[in-house]
């Protein structure tokens, strides 16, 4: 605040919260969408999100939550805030706020596809309402980015994985191959697995695969590791 | 927003913005701060800060730039949304949102310190207004990794500077020595520097260093390069 004159000005500001609710399916990052009831912009596909209720949330990640669990029916594990946007244009209700989150969860833990909700490839999406395909763009990069360095994939999965398991899913986030070895390495580095004794998994074609779990902190905290997964 | 009941609940939120103004005065980090005038909290010292204007402000970071025009009476090159801060108990008035900017500027782009006024070390901060400690520690955190892997730290450098000066910067901000080849093999695949022909600077103990000049894009946008400074 200003050592000159009080700042008094306070037109009211819409306060919103949306959530970039990520899964994996077939390999592809998806995003769960919903179809907005009422106008503005009635009938658009947008992502889960709603006014913050100033009696009933104690903080914006409390909307974030609320929202999950209203809407979707969830309570998402790893709910981190991305970015806010702001201004004057984005909503015809007037000037607005919408402090995005984003949420990744394992395909299993969502709700089926039903009228008014979908889950998309975030690469195929429909038009969204609103800045919303921005929002959704945003979450992917800062994903793609933070999954370089951490166990951020894991959220996508579900208690038990193998190594070549979780490795298709760090491959289906990042977009890219990731090297075997190194991504090994990087996995032991990141402490985060422990081996379920004498539990294997045949694949098809190949010999049967060590089943892990994660152990308990990574469910709830990112671990971190110096470098990325291709350095 | 939902596909059920119209989501009508909409309470005021005090929406305001605050800016962590970093700069690098004798090899420190140092935040710009301003003591309040007025309650709550009248004669902490806060950041700069205040309400958004939404007849005024186009975005909330059209009301960063206002805020850090009109009370430090600066146009910041570097002005980036940090985080977003909310909730029912951080600011007495009421349900509060605050966006945060974080703007780095070189000293000598600062006004000097005055009664109202100062630049404080971020790690020997006076007791701030508010949860703006948090913002410093964020701020400060955010920029020493993105330091890590861009040309972030030019935006404390005026228009010239030698290669060695560029170092301490950097180790300045990164609060740590520097190896001096890899450093030098970074900022040429940033490409951010050209040589001034001709013009060396002589420093006391070595011998003249020439003297470079930012290329004009890099005040406008970040370079980054796919490794960090230290791998």
């Amino acid at each position: 605040m200003a050592p000159s004159s009080p700042d008094t000005d306070f037109t009211p500001i819409l306060c919103t919260v949306d959530v970039v609710l990520l899964t994996l399916e077939r390999q592809e990052l998806h995003a769960v969408l919903m179809q907005r009831p009422h106008g503005p912009c009635a009938g658009a596909w947008a992502l889960p999100g709603g006014y913050i209720h100033a009696q009933e949330d104690g903080t914006a990640w409390d909307a974030a939550a609320r929202v999950l669990r209203h809407k979707v029916g969830i309570a998402s594990p790893y709910l981190e805030q991305l970015a806010t946007y702001s201004g004057a244009e984005r909503d015809p209700r007037g000037w607005s706020v919408s402090i995005v989150y984003c949420a990744l969860v394992p395909a299993e833990m969502l709700p089926a596809s039903a009228p008014g909700l979908q889950r998309a490839p975030v690469h195929r999406l429909p038009p969204l309402a609103f800045d919303h395909a921005d929002m959704v763009a945003l979450a992917v990069s800062r994903v793609r980015s933070k999954s370089q360095y951490s166990s951020l994939p894991v959220y996508f999965c579900g208690e038990r994985m193998t190594l070549p398991q979780l490795q298709a899913v760090y491959e289906a986030v990042l977009g890219e191959p990731v090297n075997k070895v190194s991504f090994r390495r990087k996995i032991d580095e990141l402490g985060m697995l422990e081996p379920i004794e004498g539990v294997l998994e045949s694949g098809a074609a190949h010999r049967p695969a060590q089943v892990y779990r994660l152990r308990p902190p990574y469910r709830r905290a990112l671990s971190l590791v110096a470098r990325g997964l291709n350095a």
